[in-house]
């Protein structure tokens, strides 16, 4: 059984500082749980409610982890879903929260610039996934990556990248600048998406739905998605979907 | 100022039997507000709370339109959101309410079999606006795409459409047997997308993230999205506007 110390430090992991500090995040969910062990992400420890299945653990991946359990009271203590499945982990993060610009691999690369919706940026992460990307960056402005409600949405993506770095826009763009050639930028006005050739190593940008990016970005070549309705209405996620799958393919 | 039987009313378009029967639906939020009206939505009346900022009614699209203003403790009764904007309106969707699946235009179309997630559903309804499909059609175990969480994540997207049409698996079958020569399925094995050359007036069915597709369908031509990295992972709002796009395109 889990105590009160334990407890109150599940509890604290709900804020950013917190997970920073301690270098470790909630993942809630049984699928998401398997999914980040299956990625080799280290689990501390899992926390199960009284009425969790437990013969969903016999699976390979829960063998060699710790376990222990929680009734009903404190499980709901530290749950943060409304129908909780009844299963959390606690992950050890700190290949994530001891990285910087400089680690980052000069390959194919998505910069998020003030992306706050949990739900979009978990999404665009399971498509950098699914296109083989290796990193992320997120300007300062940009929702804590690590947030419990992108990591839920994320569906474990997260621990199948090798970087996700968040930094301010002026050492983004100087870390840009010094080593990609071709920088494009997701706009509403630009070259016709169909029409980009793109090289093997491009980085790609893309702002929110309201502001688009930061002005220190508009430098780079804007690309825009062929529009053929009345209304300006593309989702954030679904836009990043359709360029990566354009410049990886480069059809 | 409205009163208790408005309340009532509106309280209770919060179910999809009472949105059918009435042929109303509740509008949340200024920005689908305007895109509702701009579509030519009729507005039967707007219910603005006390601390509403009346200037942002000074445009076009407020000349003409009933408003009515409530309190703050009768507009938490009417209102679905937790920071609510203070408007909300009442739609008149009989021109939805009424359609058939014989009611629909044999051009580009797509099918939602047992979508449940209302922001997957708005984010898709918004990417077949933007490709100027006219025409969606949902199988009954899907969500009701008049739900107030789809039509919040719809922004609008619903009323640039023609048909919004909902019915059982057998139904949407026979329409399709009888009206399309090309239809495709989405899912995990299947041709490459990026090989596909469509016809103009494709059919293209999207099943949930959890279950794929019916079986009735599964007959159909299957495409796949080319995977180079480790997770199963693409969010069924991003495939469905990577597969649109191609097929738009035609590349």
């Amino acid at each position: 059984m889990i105590g009160q110390n334990t407890i109150k430090f599940i509890k604290s992991l709900n804020l950013k500082k917190n997970r920073r500090l301690n270098k470790k995040v909630i993942l809630e969910g049984y699928r998401l749980i398997v999914e980040s062990i299956r990625s080799g992400t280290k689990i501390d420890y899992i926390v199960i409610n009284e009425n969790f299945q437990k013969e969903l653990l016999n699976i390979k991946e829960f063998e060699n982890q710790n376990i222990k359990s929680a009734n009903k009271s404190n499980f709901n203590k530290i749950s943060n879903t409304t129908n909780s499945q009844g299963i959390i982990a606690i992950a050890d993060v700190k290949k994530y929260f001891n990285q910087t610009l400089e680690d980052i691999k000069k390959e194919k690369i998505i910069i998020l610039d003030g992306i706050q919706d949990p739900g979009n940026l978990g999404t665009i992460l399971r498509t950098c996934v699914w296109y083989g990307i290796k990193s992320i960056i997120l300007t300062s402005n940009s929702i804590d990556p690590f947030n419990l409600k992108c990591i839920r949405s994320g569906m474990g993506a997260h621990f199948y990248l090798s970087n996700i770095v968040q930094d301010n826009h002026i050492n983004v763009l100087k870390f840009l600048k010094n080593n990609y050639k071709t920088i494009y930028i997701a706009d509403m006005k630009g070259s016709n998406l169909e029409k980009i050739k793109s090289n093997t190593n491009w980085a790609l940008i893309l702002g929110s739905e309201a502001h688009g990016v930061n002005d220190d970005f508009k430098q780079f070549k804007h690309i825009t998605i062929n529009k053929i309705g009345q209304l300006e209405s593309l989702n954030v996620s679904v836009a990043a979907g359709i360029i990566i799958n354009k410049l990886i393919n480069n059809y």
